[in-house]
């Protein structure tokens, strides 16, 4: 098999051998691909608006204006130049330039935000004339990548009218990059920052990460692990930090710094990181002050306290309130913000884990200081295949709360698996909250409209690596797109961004993109059944979190054992959180607390997270018995992997054979890994339901023993 | 100054902005770009011969000439196919078929080895006709690469008749590859081998690796470090391997696994790894013939043992040969080898450590079994800038020595200096030892012609990771390049070499040929100076090896420390390894052991590694005193690095704009580094010899305490 897969290599390297390049697409250029448009009615048309361009003014971002146009006109038409603005057909202006065209051209420019844009055609069907208009540069730069992306995904640019301006104000990606160059959960290779190269080398990889990101409106990064170094404050950090800062501020990109929060102690050579120590205020305002003389539109800390060991407030007796605002009041002057999470739980503490963040942050709502987010990630336990969305959302009207997303796929099969995450996303940003009464989704608690927040922000934990094709796997390039494409509007469809990114990374032909859109949009809830359907959660791989992993439970604290969590024993499986256990429905606001209290009202996805239910319990939409249903998903997540890799083989024609070639790999492997969860899965519950398989379905390969007995001591990513 | 930059860079990527793709040359094709030829008359004198060729023969080897010849030719001349033979200028055949074309056409063809080529033209002026004919497909691929040179070089090829054999038989890339994807002595970021995803998943950069091993002969590959993780050897671990050993197998590369002494206890379970235990070598042959059952052509084992921690037959009172012998006999049935390395310094001696490896593995020459080679470092301490050529070489007539050179730049200033090791590799090779006589160079005793050796072989530690230009920069492609011409012919000249590898990799302008070819061959001794000139070495910093440290004097063992080395005190600098010292000299031949053993028959180069010498000692090449021409060569040095990046400066319109800026940003920390190497290390030395610098100098910037404060905890690559 190895010796045919080889052979098949060599076939695809030899169908691209016609191209003066080594290989075929590989995954670098993201969404920004740029090729030639082969249909000529099409890139005629195109022509007719991109062929002449003029961006009224000069300054850093107008540059990376001109700059795109000029890639994007290159490749997409072959041809396109700057012209002068009577001769344009597509002009880019800003501020005031951008008042005077609308007048001029009696354009109705709807009221927006400053970093929103307009894109109007005041031109002839045959003779496009077409304005970017925004109030700000920054605003102009993301006008223009949008009017590319109407020309990557074939949109007809006559008669264009479209308004757009972010929702979501801090659109940031968190990087779990530690200083030596491993990132925490990291599946693309190591981190793309190279701090020993800095200041003195920029890599071209942060130019292309700068413009990727401006492109989907994310406008914000934290370069380092939660689990922060303090090494990262000291000066010859911060000269490398000010060169990349530098770097990304035409792209309308701000960069942020995690911090220790006993940085005092370990940097100051203080005697406590106590933050009503005057002291260790006074520390804090100084090396706040040091940063924004080196880097003056600095953005602020995100901060990981009392977490798994990592110091905080806790340690000196204060809340997380007193500790967030001592660094907020360093910031403030500079109109930096902190952004404060809320992913705690304590050992000392004998609430269950999932309701610690609720416990602990909801009385302190109304006393963080106004340029402080608390940052919550989206599900209660931590980033698992599926969670509910996390009972925090809603409960804090007085305090800004920030999403937390993960991008990197640290319980989804790292970056072998295929799983598209703009469908999580939007589940939980669709959920209600019922905060203030019906409607009251989770998306508008993030873009601030239910609470009427001054401040909103989502971040993402993000996916990337020095791997060629940064994410390594080109389909999850999808997550990183689609995570920049939910912060600016947490209600757009998970869907047309699929479509939207599909068109734009793989292809152009019809049937094509609607196969893969299909796969996208199916590929997390197959992923969900065969690790963990119904609900069932944290039944993974120890430390690594790399594979199936019912049976752990070695670990000194119970919340760290699968076992603590799905509860497995001969009566039933799942974990009571109803009034009759730890209540943790009674963090929801009515109705929820009374329907999730209910298995029979408890939406099938959530049914064993929050109850505890016989095996043979009868599951409503099947009529199966809950051990039944538990297996049927298990195989039937199994097998729709099958179909996706036979969907995507039969693909071959339509898509860059490099590109093909390494998602097939991927699939492959996310085949046979999708049985080994159902397998080890379903031979692990099967001991407690003492119930057979049912006859019809594939036996396992090996026995229970076998799956225990694997081991992966080097998988990627360990923290 | 970082605001500049960025406009600079800015500015570089706008030019490079009417080719469609996001960048210029980002290194990742290495010397095999085969760029399209735009002189008319070279292109179609190419054209007559590489425009149409018939690869004789079908096989998986064949396959990757097939390959190679389309890509080539499609890149090179924008057209060319396989034909049939009579049609064809350029033929390619092994074998009987080789052989029936040479009777045909009456070709001479030397006698040669199997792995040889012999390019012959048969044709006219107008029309050549080349046959590309070997003894072995694998020949036939090596002189498809050479002839490609030809063209990428710019040769004309009527009438070209070149017949080239491998000197050496094993040439062997180690890689120093943690399981964990961490590179020990890595600058080039993280290891090239994904094990997670392997063996599932085959990343396009394996082919390519291979095919740039190829290129220039490397025909083997120790997968994973010296230091080596037992795990290697489990069977989930050898299925990885398999799967890159069949991928290199038509590209004629054997895979080699570096392996742990105490295997047999720490997988097998054993309680002892003696190697005269019956159950321990029961233990390897079994494991052996498990590899060779999924490996079928697998290479062989490296060992480091008994060195710096890693156990070894001495852990049981055992020799070395023994513990070689033992693998040997479980290797031998497959025709596998062992490569045993000699760098030992065992904590336990008294013995200088220069002289260690000599008096352990002398005594043993006669005692290896015929399939083992001892793999002994260029110089006799480790890897320094500079070394004088460690006394094994020549040593053991009985006893096949391979070469162990490192390509990565672990004490040369990792992947930022630009130092050309071809120079230096030359100086070794070219070194009489005198063994038998003059003449008794160390190529002679590494190519086997010294003492009729049955197996020759040379490893170079590699430089390879998964950064896009593989090398970490540019520039540092030519030393993988060059280790593979010189493993090919100990006896080729670094300057051509370097000449060929400039024009395959930067430019075609003869000018700017001779600039960096003058660059690359200036450029080790250029940064000898800066580091460790006449003689010094071993003064780096701990640990990490970066930067200036010759104050290191806190370390357990008195051999790890600087202070050690370079012996600096009031009397003067340098260690005596003369008679009247420890006496080192004496492991080598007449008439180097009396000549070494006085300063003024030594060359200058070794002055300080082989003397303790006053600071008013008279250096006779420039009639400076010892104080000053040590500061004069410190200073040179970073003169001279200043001089190269002004050098590369003003060759930027000749070279593709993304790689110039590239070694721009290299050269330009480079020049910064050389700077701090010199004022650290003139400013430490100058404390014993209590004089000062001459007048007309630039002063450090820095006191001595301030460069002793730096430290770099995150450096890269550190074991």
């Amino acid at each position: 098999m190895i010796r045919l897969f080889f052979l098949c290599l060599l076939a695809i390297t030899f169908q691209c051998s016609a191209e003066p390049k080594i290989q075929g697409e590989d995954g670098y250029r993201l969404w920004l691909k740029y090729d030639l448009i082969s249909d000529d009615v099409k890139r005629n048309h195109y022509l007719t608006v991109l062929g002449k361009y003029a961006v009224v003014g000069s300054s850093p971002t107008f540059e990376v204006v001109r700059q795109e146009l000029s890639l994007a006109s290159s490749g997409l038409l072959g041809e396109g130049q700057e012209v002068k603005e009577k001769e344009a057909s597509l002009i880019i202006a800003a501020g005031d330039n951008a008042a005077t065209f609308a007048k001029q051209y009696g354009i109705e420019w709807p009221k927006q935000g400053d970093d929103g844009y307009f894109i109007h055609d005041v031109g002839s069907q045959n003779q496009p004339k077409i304005f970017v208009l925004s109030k700000s540069e920054k605003g102009a730069l993301y006008g223009t990548f949008r009017l590319l992306k109407q020309i990557q995904t074939d949109d007809v640019l006559s008669g264009i009218n479209v308004a757009s301006s972010p929702k979501v104000q801090l659109r940031v990606l968190n990087h779990w990059d530690n200083l030596d160059g491993h990132v925490e959960r990291g599946y693309a290779g190591r981190s793309i920052w190279n701090w020993h190269k800095l200041p003195g080398y920029i890599d071209q990889r942060y130019v292309d990460y700068a413009r990727a990101n401006a492109s989907i409106g994310i406008n914000g990064t934290v370069l380092n692990n939660v689990n922060a170094d303090p090494l990262m404050l000291t000066p010859a950090y911060l000269q490398k930090v000010r060169a990349l800062a530098d770097l990304f501020r035409p792209y309308g990109i701000q960069v942020y710094l995690s911090v220790k929060f006993s940085s005092p102690q370990l940097l100051g050579g203080l005697e406590t990181s106590d933050p009503l120590e005057p002291g260790v205020q006074k520390w804090w305002r100084e090396k706040v002050s040091e940063i924004y003389k080196t880097i003056p539109d600095f953005g602020g800390f995100l901060v990981k306290a009392n977490s798994e060991g990592q110091p905080g407030p806790g340690d000196f007796g204060r809340t997380h309130a007193e500790g967030a605002n001592m660094l907020a009041a360093a910031l403030q002057p500079f109109d930096g913000i902190v952004m404060w999470r809320a992913f705690v739980y304590a050992n000392e503490k004998n609430e269950e884990r999932s309701k610690q963040a609720y416990s602990e942050f909801k009385p302190l709502d109304g006393q963080f200081a106004n340029n402080v987010l608390v940052q919550v990630k989206n599900g209660p336990i931590d980033f698992q295949p599926r969670e509910p969305f996390s009972p925090l959302f809603g409960a804090t009207p007085e305090t800004p709360l920030m999403m937390e997303f993960q991008i990197t796929m640290e319980y989804l099969g790292f970056s072998t698996h295929m799983v598209y995450l703009g469908t999580m996303y939007e589940e939980v940003l669709e959920s209600d909250t019922f905060a203030k009464g019906e409607g009251s989704t989770v998306a508008k608690v993030i873009d601030g409209q239910l609470f009427s927040n001054h401040i909103t922000g989502m971040a993402g934990v993000a996916n990337i690596g020095a791997d060629r094709n940064w994410t390594g796997n080109i389909m999850l390039q999808s997550n990183w797109y689609v995570f920049g494409r939910m912060a600016w509007d947490p209600e757009v469809s998970a869907r047309e961004v699929a479509n939207d990114w599909t068109k734009m990374t793989l292809s152009h032909d019809p049937d094509t993109v609607d196969a893969v859109t299909t796969m996208l949009m199916d590929s997390h809830e197959i992923t969900v059944n065969y690790m963990t359907p119904l609900g069932l959660h944290h039944i993974m791989g120890a430390g690594h979190h790399f594979g199936p992993a019912p049976w752990v439970d070695w670990l000194a604290r119970d919340d760290w054992n699968s076992v603590y969590y799905h509860k497995a024993a001969e009566d039933g499986v799942g974990f009571d959180r109803s009034p009759t256990g730890v209540n943790s429905v009674e963090q929801y606001f009515p109705p929820l607390k009374e329907l999730w209290a209910k298995p029979e009202t408890t939406p099938e996805k959530y049914l064993l997270w929050f109850h505890h239910l016989p095996w043979d319990y009868r599951v409503s939409s099947s009529g199966r018995t809950l051990w039944n249903e538990i297996v049927h998903r298990y195989y039937q997540g199994a097998e729709d992997v099958a179909r996706m890799a036979a969907k995507w083989n039969s693909l071959k024609e339509h898509i860059d054979p490099l590109q093909f070639e390494q998602v097939r790999m991927s699939l492959a492997i996310q085949q046979k890994e999708a049985i080994w969860w159902r397998d080890a899965c379903v031979l692990y519950f099967m001991q407690y339901s003492q119930q057979p398989l049912p006859d019809n379905l594939e036996k396992p390969s090996h026995d229970l023993e076998y799956y225990q007995s694997l081991s992966f001591p080097h998988a990627p990513g360990q923290g």
